[in-house]
């Protein structure tokens, strides 16, 4: 595809927003709210409508049934097999719309209105997900408008249970394995860093959860009459606990560093770029100082550097005033984010041990893991990652910020580990859009740069060495 | 009083049981629960019952009403001016029956049953402590039979809210300073060593509660999009309370052991003497070492040293699994055990600037002071207690445990801040007779050498220089 090509393609998107909007709105006015059952036979009603648009955009468009809602897997596979092949993943389900007094209209009756960065659209799913997936939707109408195919081998999939865990997504990954076969993922449901500048993420935390228990005494026992020599589980759990962290922020678990790969210079260098508020950032969450290791910045510490949390911690008496009692058993609730390098199942066994190691005498330690899953990072030199920051440069006259992630995006891990697919995520939702929120919006400057963006993405993944 | 006075009121005791344990079966069918409103007839009931049996002894003897329960005081005041002023206390009301169901009969009618010790009777109040009063008041009775008089200066107390909580006694105590002024206090609601070896409670410790909160965000955060930057409250908490105790089992408080004075010799040697099973107290708590301060044996750990113990500990999410939350919040609860020299309020400043030497940047810290009682020791030299060790050893063939109590005797701390009064703890229960439980007992035996017992302390007060 050649300048003057995709220069058709961006006027020809120009030049029919005002439809595009329409087909956007025809979707956001369906309550597809997965995790309520009263709204099942609308989900279905959606996969079936975006089922059929895509049917009448000319992809093989069908339902994949799952245990539970279905998915919609769409191909357009005409670009001859020197294309790249492209999984597009986006979802059909949104948020419940509760509170629904705060909203000013309908959550379900989308509306134009004005805002101070111009016309926004307000509605559920306006942005989450339906209004970034229809946005690469009418980018790939307006490449079969103008040039009567697509520069890629192209795989719509659309899940119906992002909103309520993904509860169906592995099997389908799993059973729709040759249907899904592509050379990546593009993912439509992450932010831009601001207004005016696009964001890439190249990387995801991972993360491993984990819940100790510590007994020792056969019994609660009356802290006056006991107190003393008997064993006290939460002065064994806030021991062992105290010292998880040295006096420079890092995490004293032996091993728990191996294997971290060095932040590459050039995402350093975009972060930095970025100008990030630090003081801002923690101002706005009631802090002055970055709390997490000495020497790293809070977009470092964030996206770069793995943490141990204590997500909880119980034990004895909670309820009000004082009571005297020293309690059988103690825990802590535990999630370890990981980067890539860092072997999940590693840094639990390091945890056992550390645990292990600072018991007092007659305590037991018991565990239980929920779950373990690795950094992931998409190298920021691959084909479909340059093409991507080529395309994004070219729309917003900027480079993309390299952004990291500090959570996990399961669906992303879940194509790393299904498929051995890689995930190439641009969004073009702001920060305040309100996602699961009242009066969720979407701006329309934000949705139409974004087809933009995306007609010149898949433009640039054709082109792609 | 001359020996062969005592032996008279001795043989009076022993020829006159059967019509003793039937006064006491009198007052164990009244259900004085005072916890429960449905009995508080039955309450006031026993209470009347109690004031016209002393009366009918000669006291002179009435109710002293409260804002709840009324208390019953009985004076007989006819040993002359030399002679001590003996103020006993107990208490007419039990804890509730509950569960019934347990009971092998009708908790308010009294049973007379055998057992491995010999004779037990079986009630609610059996031995707490309708059994230790009437033991007391029979002894009493056989002094005025034999003697038709005391040898001290005699008043009775007895308190219709002990099992409640006591509401209505620091009042009550100030109201009636006059009628209450006495050399010490006589106490009978605790134990023997074992069956064949009496006890004096000689050391009780106090208490300090405390309850820190830190905060640190403004909100709940997620530890995804957070977690490394953002300070953890239970990070911030857990990282004080790791430091509490250092690696002898000493608590790190500065100051925290400054004024407590050595244990006196024989008190140690009376402790050494007992043979006291460490292990077996141990394993029946499930555990095997002491976990208090290195150096200090069980009972030294559990009566004569101070404790820190955290009651309870509470922070973030508690349910099934895991959640990816950094709580606004995390606190704990802690009681620190008190003995005699230790000032109470220098305990809980010395916590509150323990805690804010550790509090990691961002995070502070909330107090909330629940009470501080300091612990009390009695003399083991004072005139009253020689002479209560003397007649112990006269009636058991061996000396008396001076025993310490690791718990706080709220009423014992109520007459030394209200009275100014030390306290006599003797007394002639059982560890196994299920005090506040199903099928609640007192041994005729002790019942009985309890009688003698405490006839043998009225003669030995009186002969006390």
């Amino acid at each position: 595809m050649n300048n003057s090509s995709i220069e058709a393609v961006l006027a020809h998107i120009d030049a029919n927003i005002d439809a595009s909007r329409a087909r956007w709105f025809d979707l956001l006015r369906i309550p597809s709210i997965s995790a309520q059952a009263a709204h099942k036979g609308d989900c279905i009603r959606a996969a079936e409508h975006m089922r059929d648009l895509l049917a009448g955009m000319g992809f093989e468009a069908r339902l994949a049934e799952t245990a539970g809602l279905p998915g919609v897997i769409a191909t357009h596979h005409h670009a001859g097999g020197n294309a790249p092949r492209v999984l597009f993943y986006g979802h059909y389900d949104v948020q419940p719309a509760d509170p629904i007094g705060l909203w000013h209209a309908d959550p379900f009756d989308p509306q134009l209105v004005d805002g101070p960065g111009g016309p926004r659209v307000v509605a559920r799913g306006a942005v989450d997900d339906k209004g970034q997936v229809m946005m690469v939707l009418e980018a790939i109408r307006a490449h079969l408008a103008v040039n009567e195919g697509l520069p890629v081998n192209l795989t719509v999939l659309l899940e119906g249970e992002e909103e309520c865990g993904s509860p169906s997504l592995d099997a389908m990954l799993e059973a729709e394995r040759a249907a899904l076969a592509a050379d990546f993922v593009l993912v439509a449901d992450t932010n831009m860093w601001n207004r005016d500048t696009p964001a890439i993420t190249t990387s995801l935390r991972g993360l491993a959860a984990v819940e100790v228990k510590i007994t020792g005494p056969n019994r609660d026992l009356h802290s006056g009459l006991f107190g003393g020599p008997a064993l006290n589980p939460i002065r064994a759990l806030t021991r062992i606990l105290g010292d998880l962290f040295d006096a420079t922020g890092r995490i004293a678990i032996p091993g728990f560093y191996d294997g971290i790969a060095e932040i590459p210079a050039d995402v350093l260098a975009s972060w930095r770029a970025t100008g990030f508020d630090e003081a801002g950032w923690l101002g706005g969450i009631g802090l002055q100082q970055a709390s997490g290791e000495h020497g790293f910045s809070v977009l470092e510490q964030n996206w770069a550097r793995p943490t141990a949390e204590i997500n909880g911690i119980f034990g004895g008496y909670q309820g009000d005033g004082s009571k005297t009692v020293i309690p059988a058993e103690a825990g802590a609730k535990l999630t370890f984010r990981l980067v890539p390098g860092q072997d999940p199942a590693r840094v639990i066994d390091g945890f056992r041990a550390f645990v292990q190691q600072r018991l007092l005498p007659d305590a037991q330690a018991q565990f239980q893991v929920y779950g373990a899953s690795p950094g992931l990072m998409v190298p920021i030199d691959a084909p479909f990652v340059r093409a991507a920051r080529r395309a994004l440069a070219d729309e917003f006259g900027k480079a993309p910020v390299l952004a990291g992630c500090g959570a996990s995006i399961p669906v992303v891990e879940a194509f790393e580990r299904q498929l051995g697919l890689q995930t190439l995520l641009v969004g073009f939702g702001l920060d305040d859009d309100c996602i699961h929120s009242p009066n969720e919006k979407f701006e329309m400057k934000c949705f139409h740069r974004g087809m933009r963006a995306e007609a010149r993405m898949l433009a640039a993944f054709g082109m792609a060495e």
